[in-house]
């Protein structure tokens, strides 16, 4: 398959919240306490509730920057791309990098809304997240239903709320919620708990997909504090692999057979070892600790319940077969640092080359499982043949993808521009 | 090749430390407030040292057992198999199970000596310590020293006494040391310290290899306090990929380029995707986390100091070649659950003709790698063609390995025996 003719959907992309989302969204008694932006003194633009503060609004939006400055994150509005935070320009953005579709993560609230379950005034955190998950349906997504997967944000504090905002956001078409990947670290009762049950019967009977994030919980693998920063990098889809490990062994899939999980952000080359293990694990234990998949090996119950995602993962690819071709996916984590927007096409082509990944496999991963998994049409409303890489980069031929300095704001040096792109793909 | 003519060398097994381990080889000084095995009014043995009880003496020593018993720890010796504890024992179910030779860790005194980091009178520590290495190096390893690599424990409280005691040991022979996989979580400043120094240099100056194995840093990933143990046993090679990176980024292998560090029971199928993970990480966020190899990538500095090991991974046999195969150690993990023996030969073998490993690779898998970086050679003392798994077997034909209940302590089904066994291999 050409480059140009290949269809992308990504499971796990970002979106800074902008300053006037929560404008006409929420009651008078509610709206002079909801989140707001305002300028420090030092010219940062920070989100404030409830007496707090949440510094580096950017988080990590480093796309379109030279990567020695990976480690500084904008800290205003001006400073960013504002593909970041404007649905219009993230939309070109998408059609640059030769993305039809995309599923954004929230960044101020935390992934998982973590930032509500501290708020004292319940009623408000309440009205706060309604307007949130309007917003993001309604306000972000509904500007471009076709390119957007909506994700609604819980209630972390009450599982009985987030039963009814799940139901309700249904009702609006989004069937996707994001989850922390372990509440136990957030002090909340674990997987292992009945706590959560209205949550899982609201996912099943909404068919809707719980999304874990690496990181969701607040807590990274983190080996010593004086560790240089490459340390936790490296190790961040350790916390997604607890997570399925957790999650896999817990009562949930026992008694929610209908339930599925999105591993965010986890990549994928881990998951034939762990696999393995995870059959070893039952293999030689199962008899004195007692687990029971009525028959099933943990590796068929994986399959059966979680979605894996990777940004670029070669020994995932190689492996397909043996993760389950249609349990993965494929992310672009715009605007994140490890994202390889705009050419991401570019590297997940040559890497299916290398491994011999059929067209038919390809575009499983590219899009169809993304399509199936999610109960999201993008063809109903877009031709497929205007969906494609080719297609959407034509749409912004004179889109600017150049990478800019933080420091000095002026053009620094260039990807692959568009013209390249184009080039490379129908060469 | 046939089973029965390949050699196998275990770099991760168990020793249950005997009773009289002490005897003879501490001063009056000391002799009295030695380790001692006291039996508790319940019929429990257990080791007592300055008032610590070192409860659970079999620490999982369930080979021979049946699985449904696995969760039960023996609590006496006699309830254990004295393959064990007896060296004579252990060195025939060795050659049952087809194993020349064998690197044990350490029990009572934790993988990494770490009761001895909580001993109040230092001299005291130090004095069962090196006693600790001389029993092990002399009476146990010596008592076979074809059958053994030896391998000594440090002063975790003290790198220059580890130091001293690294060439102390090495002078007996002795190149092999066990430490923790993260001395930050013993409250223990971390290896991206200078602390540390004295003991990379005699590790050094010895050719001694530092061996960490999983569980060693007194932590396994524990997602929730309620969760199953299958997630712990899951995720238990977790640490050590922590450790993995951990060491990798730190300023050790920069700063001393002949260290090697053995990742004991760490397994190999996650290395590749780890290795791609580290590579990434590095092409991404060197220019501004200022990681610098000399040019070289994180997979090739994996390679040149990491040596791994597997009980049973056919992910990581696959994948043999992104590993490194003269990185690859096999493991019989006895006397622990996650043990094959007394057919570990068989699984090994059956794998290996499954993923077409051909006989070279094979022999440096299962005991030539072993040979090389220990610096090991049994053959010397022990004719080769008397190492091998047929020729071990026939030794002992008369050796019982038959698998008994802890409750009844009666004989209660048959592994393959070893007539199966030789006649299986010879088929």
């Amino acid at each position: 398959m050409r480059i140009e003719d290949m269809v992308f959907i990504s499971v796990d992309d970002h979106v800074v919240e902008p300053p006037d989302m929560f404008d006409g969204r929420l009651t008078a008694e509610h709206a002079d306490r909801a989140p707001k932006v305002v300028r420090t003194s030092k010219g940062d633009d920070v989100w404030t509730f409830e007496g707090e503060m949440i510094p580096n609004i950017g988080l990590n939006a480093v796309a379109g920057r030279p990567k020695e400055e990976y480690g500084v994150d904008p800290t205003s509005f001006e400073e960013m791309r504002p593909g970041c935070y404007d649905v219009h320009e993230r939309v070109k953005d998408m059609s640059a990098g030769g993305v039809l579709a995309s599923m954004n993560f929230p960044s101020f609230p935390s992934f998982s809304g973590r930032l509500f379950l501290r708020t004292e005034d319940k009623n408000l955190a309440k009205a706060v997240v309604r307007a949130y998950n309007d917003w993001h349906i309604e306000g972000w997504c509904g500007a471009y239903p076709e390119r957007f997967i909506p994700m609604a944000i819980p209630m972390l504090w009450d599982p009985e709320l987030t039963a009814e905002e799940i139901r309700r956001v249904s009702a609006m078409g989004c069937r996707s919620l994001t989850f922390t990947e372990n509440p136990a670290t957030l002090g909340l009762p674990s997987f292992h708990s009945d706590h959560w049950d209205p949550m899982w019967r609201a996912l099943v009977d909404t068919g809707t997909i719980l999304n874990v994030h690496l990181g969701s919980s607040g807590q990274l693998a983190v080996t010593a504090p004086d560790a240089p920063m490459d340390v936790m990098i490296t190790l961040q889809p350790m916390n997604i692999c607890m997570a399925a490990a957790d999650l896999l062994w817990s009562r949930v899939f026992k008694e929610y057979p209908d339930i599925r999980v999105a591993l965010s952000e986890g990549g994928t080359g881990w998951i034939p070892y762990f696999l393995d293990r995870l059959d070893r694990t039952y293999d030689m234990h199962h008899l004195w600790t007692g687990q029971d998949f009525g028959g099933a090996l943990p590796s068929d119950v994986f399959r059966r319940h979680f979605l894996t995602c990777f940004i670029a993962d070669p020994v995932g690819l190689q492996l397909r077969s043996d993760i389950g071709v249609d349990n993965i996916c494929w992310e672009l984590d715009y605007p994140h640092s490890d994202s390889s927007w705009p050419h991401a096409p570019e590297e997940l082509h040559a890497m299916c080359e290398k491994y011999g990944v059929a067209d038919g496999e390809m575009n499983r991963i590219s899009h169809e499982n993304a399509m199936r998994w999610y109960r999201f049409d993008p063809f109903a409303i877009r031709p497929k043949e205007r969906c494609t890489v080719g297609a959407l980069r034509q749409e912004v031929a004179g889109h600017d993808i150049s990478i800019r300095s933080f420091d000095t704001g002026r053009f620094e040096r260039s990807v692959p521009n568009l013209a390249e792109l184009q080039a490379s793909a129908t060469a």
